[in-house]
């Protein structure tokens, strides 16, 4: 399949790694690909600048939002939260419309202090203002509830963990399930319903936020124990 | 020890029971106690009136939020959330000043239809709103990210799943943490932090709900899968 990866960070990183090594074909998208291969300075947490990782990823085309898109029947985005619509917008609703996207950002905003806030809640998500945005992709909210590790290998928890999907359009969301089943080996799936249910999967991250300081390290994720 | 507990709905009953049931001196503390013992019909989730299930608890009395308070070490706040601020007005602050409230209230809102959305939340909390109004009481937010049945019997469900505390004082939540485990039978508390950290716990709700419809049960709690 051809994938679009909207991102360069580790949540992009990752995604776009696990793919090309499931067989996709896959394309990273950013805003000004040159700048992005000119970065030679590591990002805060220390993770290396986007040529080095690309160095040891070659086969993963780096190039703008639209030519990702465009070229693409599926698009994930793992771009921050608070850099999204931009993005979308940049890739041009022509070339996402009919097509699934993959919402993987966290609405975060760290302008007020750590830890940071949410910049849209509880009567509205950022998967929500996507999907109104661009009415005709098909926006599924998922794998935003966890460290990216974790989301492209959960069994390195040494338990089965639970990952959420949200989105109007069942058939889309099916499709997602079974890429999370078979290309990320996920055991299991939990559809929490229609787009608005991504509240609540955003809503996750303050807590999320506070346990990986009360349990020093982001190697966890949420279970339903029944 | 002496225990009030605010609130004569499922969450404020379950927890008396428990509570009377380890050996503690229960009272149960509401707005207008005649008219709680007036009541006749089931709520409408089917529970059955308070005098019902008062008649099966004799040796747990009801009596104002006042006296209640007044005569405990430590209070349950097992109100609603919209009516969590006025039960503690009429409590007294002179009755509260010093002592630990476990507050177990959700500010849920379904005035704007269902599934409720959060009457605060993100910037705030109803435990923050709490402490504030009453600077000199020990808030420890916790159990309010689970149903009544769980709160008080975790190994109902198959497996260990999480409980949390979040309060400024130490002492304080330590002192509820022990209770938890000798009275409740929680084997471990995860401690997220000061009475900010209640953002996150209250912010569960909305996929706590989602996903009581997704499993159809409300017989579930989270876990953390490290």
């Amino acid at each position: 399949m051809k994938i679009a990866v909207f991102g360069t960070g580790v949540v992009g990183r990752t995604i776009a790694a696990k793919l090309a090594s499931a067989g996709h074909e896959v394309m990273i998208g950013t805003r000004d690909p040159a700048q992005t291969l000119a970065r030679t300075e590591s990002d805060y947490m220390g993770n290396p600048p986007f040529p080095v990782w690309h160095e040891q990823n070659p086969l993963i085309k780096l190039t703008t939002f639209a030519e990702a898109a465009a070229a693409s029947e599926i698009v994930f985005n793992c771009t921050s939260g608070a850099a999204t619509l931009d993005a979308l917008k940049l890739a041009d609703e022509a070339n996402l419309n009919g097509k699934v996207l993959v919402d993987i950002a966290n609405p975060l905003d760290a302008s007020r202090g750590m830890p940071p806030v949410l910049a849209v809640s509880n009567t509205d998500s950022l998967a929500e203002q996507i999907q109104r945005a661009f009415p005709q992709v098909k926006v599924v909210k998922t794998l935003n509830t966890m460290t990216a590790q974790v989301m492209v290998n959960p069994r390195l928890l040494s338990e089965e963990s639970a990952v959420f999907v949200s989105g109007n359009d069942a058939e889309a969301k099916a499709q997602v399930a079974d890429l999370l089943k078979r290309d990320f080996g996920w055991p299991s799936v939990i559809d929490l319903g229609d787009i608005t249910s991504a509240r609540g999967a955003e809503m996750l991250l303050p807590i999320w936020l506070r346990l990986m300081g009360a349990l020093q390290t982001p190697l966890f994720n949420f279970k339903i124990a029944r």
